[in-house]
């Protein structure tokens, strides 16, 4: 078990009302609203693979490092696209990664792993190059238990509720399972979010044969905008009877636009004529963003916008290995005039549900916290991917409470592929809260019982509202 | 009286230092440089309304945060444009307001209030939704109590000097009989500043009827750009006349453009034609700004820009409650660029005295303090509106104090409507100076005396001679 | 000698730890692998002037904040473009700096300043207006005794190596005394840096006359492009044997471009010819990055990019004292898009070795971070000029570690022309990196053992290894 004032604020007096603060917030059941867990895992509930396997390969965060250091993700273990072989034995791998442990000190990735080891799995043997086997063998053996298995570790780390992330084009087969088995379906505690990237952005791999079968799926004509749109709709209906209660987009910006249906069409036809270009694919993400949003005030998803990633970035590995490997980076990010036709539609009806995110902590004083301190629709979302760490957590409160108060967020979003890593990423974002609230305690900005009432919200109350999980909106 | 270590830093030695520190400024009189307070409240010195009518109705951050919330600022009585009917009723308004108290906590907002309550009218009940009527009846006694008119409070406050803002068009004539009861005028306590936005911003409501009244009241021909120049320096004349000592202009950039007479007589031409389009508006405002230098440096105003507000982004809002409701954002600033024609033009010149602000923090060390720190005219406004908190106030001082030192700093600008908040607001820029100055001599930075030289300085001292105020300049 | 706690964290249990870790990094050697020394003070190793003259008159950080006070350079001595006489009388100019010194409060140049005086000279009155006469006569005194010359002074700072920054048209005779007399050349004590951008700015005075003379000094014709690229490489082989491990490259921006050698010859024809515009030379100094790419992986020069200043932004100040006088300021710096496509050429390949560095900290944790984070040939330099300070060393820590980790950064890089202000300056790093890692082990985010190996790996085997002195790379 690690030190019970990990993370809280070294001052003896200031830790001792946060190590308070947090014993509330420490207990509480997690509400994980979006993430990108992989549903068969829950539904299948078979044994993990190996340690290397399970905790290395699959993890962007790590294998990036190692190549900021130029050890190449083939010796990790990363599929290539060509398939041309990688390094296959888990063991060696592990041991390749435990040789530059140091490379992490001081990052998120260093807590989680180090937290995930002891907490989740019981080893409390310091990772070194001279334990790596030890450590690898010790995860081994537990891996092999059955109180390892997913759903046994769904229930100890005391999840209320995990959405998961699935396209339209998606047969939800893994939801289905898990609806059976009574995990899933709505108000269950696994449940999926619509995220329509795939056949939205025109500058997508394969747009139009996605839309095809978009159209196939649904049963709908996707030969027309109409058809198009007729299609989504019943998509985002199923994705409702699977338990769904908010949509995602992941956008290059955070452009929104109010086209006419006329203008919209024009788009996109012109779009399945492969003649878009990218000014055209950019403006018809830009409107469907509305249009989603007006579809959210018939269905009541909570609209989530995760702008600001430059895709792809490091070519060269996106080429060799594909999407989502640690290639992407990201960059500033504008919210005032591109969120401005979404919010002149919408953005006083407090019917409607945003949820915005950012990788440009550049914008947290200057425009989100304007801009939700001053909008009904609006909610922030928790710092995201390369911000989501501790040092982040801290400055995001810094500077969005000011003008958007505590309860113009969202509560935490832990937005993660690795199931094992899902408490301690809750545990450090109530930490992190804890301290924040206990020096504004400590200066006697915030009674107490107000602090203590707030790190519940934030832990637990305010994440289950805003998300619609299981209370009135 | 709340807690003497009121926002002092948690840590005990630091701490001890920022007391002392702190006790120095404390009894400081108050140097109000800028502000929006209406200067018939004191000319007139009536009581003051209901505590709903004074505090909550006015106060856009507060309705702001509660139309957040879906709370229309109808329902908190802010007048309609179309005057249609808005909650008349103070202590519903209180209610509604206290039953949406938590939404404030961490915000100045709370902090403002809670020690206007307790400091201003002695009420120390903490504000509930169970405690809102005790506290509205506590609030409404004081304010029929004489010792509560706003002369009084103005020397309980012990503000030295306060300066509103009027625009050209304004007669002066709360101004004029502060004068005559020996409170205005050249010197006084209460004086103006001049704010020519309205005839300036070719995109203002009204701006060519404004140019027309301009001409009437100065006695100028403002159907040509020499006459209208000749107006603002006949107005600029009055302003002095009634103890301005600086001019203010609102713009949404920071750009600055030397044209030739010509040039800005042909964009005067076009915008009185009615043909200026945003970018004419845009270079007539940026052009103006060098007109308004040159005339400072005949009549000593002191040029305060404030630029970086994108109006009426919440355009429901404006077009059913109007300006100054809550419905304006920040956006990016630029400096660089945009005021190196004006700095080229005077910025070595130690007879100007330009006070720059911003909304947007993430200027404070790539431009801001170097340019402060490099240009003789220049001086760094308090952090402003939505940056006018205790975080920010902290932030600034380390992000700019590196390049531009204390003393290129023009100290503390409350900027407030709200005229029972001006102590508090004060009191916290005191108390944050406190604490940064206590850290510098507790890392061994600053000798303590030269500490308690510098927050007696930034206090009173500095405003006091940046602004003109009774020291030669 | 100044307290042993000098901005180490106030907390007494972090100031405990902080204590510790810097006694590691205190007595390890300097590193000192970018700066601006002139070499002939040590290949002469005369004594050095009064002390005015020595850390008033050429120091740019002390006469800007006086200017910007309205105390022109003049008074301080500074020469200027035409000749026209400046105030040549040491002790003058030592007792206006003087009277001026509050306005340095907070500021590096004042902590810089100081311990220079007590730990270099031995001086420890404090200055004032009242002591400029008894300071400067200390100061003096020292001056003239033996072993305050620049080699016994660099022998007592503990300098392992410091590398000078020298253009391609510099015959490098200082270098060569060096080597003569032991202490320069391959593996020696001073070496240079080839710092090429007034040959390869076409906006640079004098370019076209600078390239000329380019092909004299490496006897090659650069009146074509082949023979511009063959005699930059020769000058770099002179470089390399002169013991440069760098080359320097100070851009207005960091964009990169990969033109074709057609491409790129006609752009240099172009400029040869005089019609370059301004986006002709950005691009062409853009592609040169690629070029300098190219070459370094060949000879191995670490590739530094200094991008972001507006140059001479101050025109009165360069028009009448010239370059680098305080003039400059800082200006957003973009790096996602314009590091792109050198990354995309060269990356990922561990062979080359570049070093971003920035004036805008506001892409911290937005870009550079991840950049470095993700691409095995880039690394992030030391907080420059204006960031070079404790509040954006530690912010730096703060803002880039959590992606980058430390051992994407290239340890601490004083870029400084004052030689006696060295020691500081790696001090003060060293003292914040304590302070930062100190805070990391308190909060039980870091074993204390690692943190004492990071702390000598920052403050010395860092920066050996990544400038390549001494180890292999």
């Amino acid at each position: 078990m690690p030190t019970p004032d990990l993370l809280l604020p070294a001052d003896p007096g200031v830790r001792g009302l946060a190590r308070e603060l947090y014993a509330l917030a420490a207990p509480q059941p997690i509400i994980s609203p979006h993430g990108h867990v992989d549903p068969a895992i829950l539904a299948e509930d078979r044994p993990f693979p190996d340690p290397a396997r399970l905790l290395i390969v699959p993890d962007h965060y790590l294998t990036r490092m190692l190549l900021s250091q130029g050890v190449p993700p083939a010796r990790l273990g990363v599929p290539t696209v060509d398939g041309s072989p990688v390094e296959p034995d888990g063991r060696t791998i592990w041991r390749l990664f435990a040789a530059h442990w140091h490379l992490f000190r001081g990052t998120p990735s260093r807590l989680w792993l180090e937290r995930t080891f002891a907490d989740v799995f019981g080893v409390t043997t310091p990772l070194s190059p001279a334990t790596a086997d030890a450590v690898y063998d010790e995860l081994a053996a537990r891996l092999a238990e059955p109180q390892f298995r997913p759903r046994a570790l769904f229930e100890r780390f005391g999840i209320e509720v995990l959405a998961t992330t699935e396209s339209p084009l998606d047969d939800l087969g893994p939801h289905a399972k898990l609806a059976a088995d009574g995990w899933g379906g709505p108000g269950g505690r696994v449940v999926t979010t619509f995220r329509p990237d795939n056949v939205v952005d025109m500058e997508f791999d394969g747009w139009r044969t996605n839309v095809a079968r978009l159209g196939e799926i649904a049963g709908e004509d996707t030969a027309t905008y109409p058809g198009y749109l007729a299609a989504l709709r019943a998509r985002r209906a199923a994705f409702v009877a699977a338990g769904a209660t908010s949509s995602d987009h992941g956008h290059p910006t955070a452009r929104t636009l109010a086209l006419s249906p006329g203008e919209a069409a024009a788009l996109y036809d012109k779009g399945l004529r492969g003649e878009a270009d990218a000014t055209d694919a950019e403006a018809f993400r830009a409107h469907m963003l509305l249009e989603f949003a007006r579809m959210s005030l018939d269905d009541g998803l909570v609209l989530q916008l995760h702008p600001g990633a430059a895709r792809n970035h490091n070519r060269w590995l996106y080429a060799t290995h594909g999407r989502d490997v640690g290639g992407d980076v990201p960059q500033a990010t504008e919210y005032v005039n591109a969120l401005a036709p979404l919010l002149d539609a919408h953005g006083n009806d407090p019917r409607l549900r945003v949820v915005v995110y950012t990788l440009d902590e550049y914008t947290f004083s200057r425009e989100l916290a304007p801009l939700a301190g001053g909008y009904a629709a609006l909610y922030l979302g928790a710092p995201w991917w390369f911000l989501d760490s501790p040092e982040v957590l801290r400055r995001f409160r810094e500077a969005v409470t000011e003008s958007a108060g505590f309860y113009n967020t969202a509560g935490f979003v832990d937005d993660t592929r690795a199931f094992c890593s899902i408490p301690v990423r809750h545990d450090v974002a109530r930490r992190i809260d804890a301290g924040f609230l206990a020096r504004l305690v400590a200066e006697h900005r915030l009674a107490e019982d107000e602090a203590a009432e707030t790190i519940v919200d934030l832990a637990y109350r305010l994440p289950k509202k805003v998300f619609k999980f299981g209370e009135s909106s």
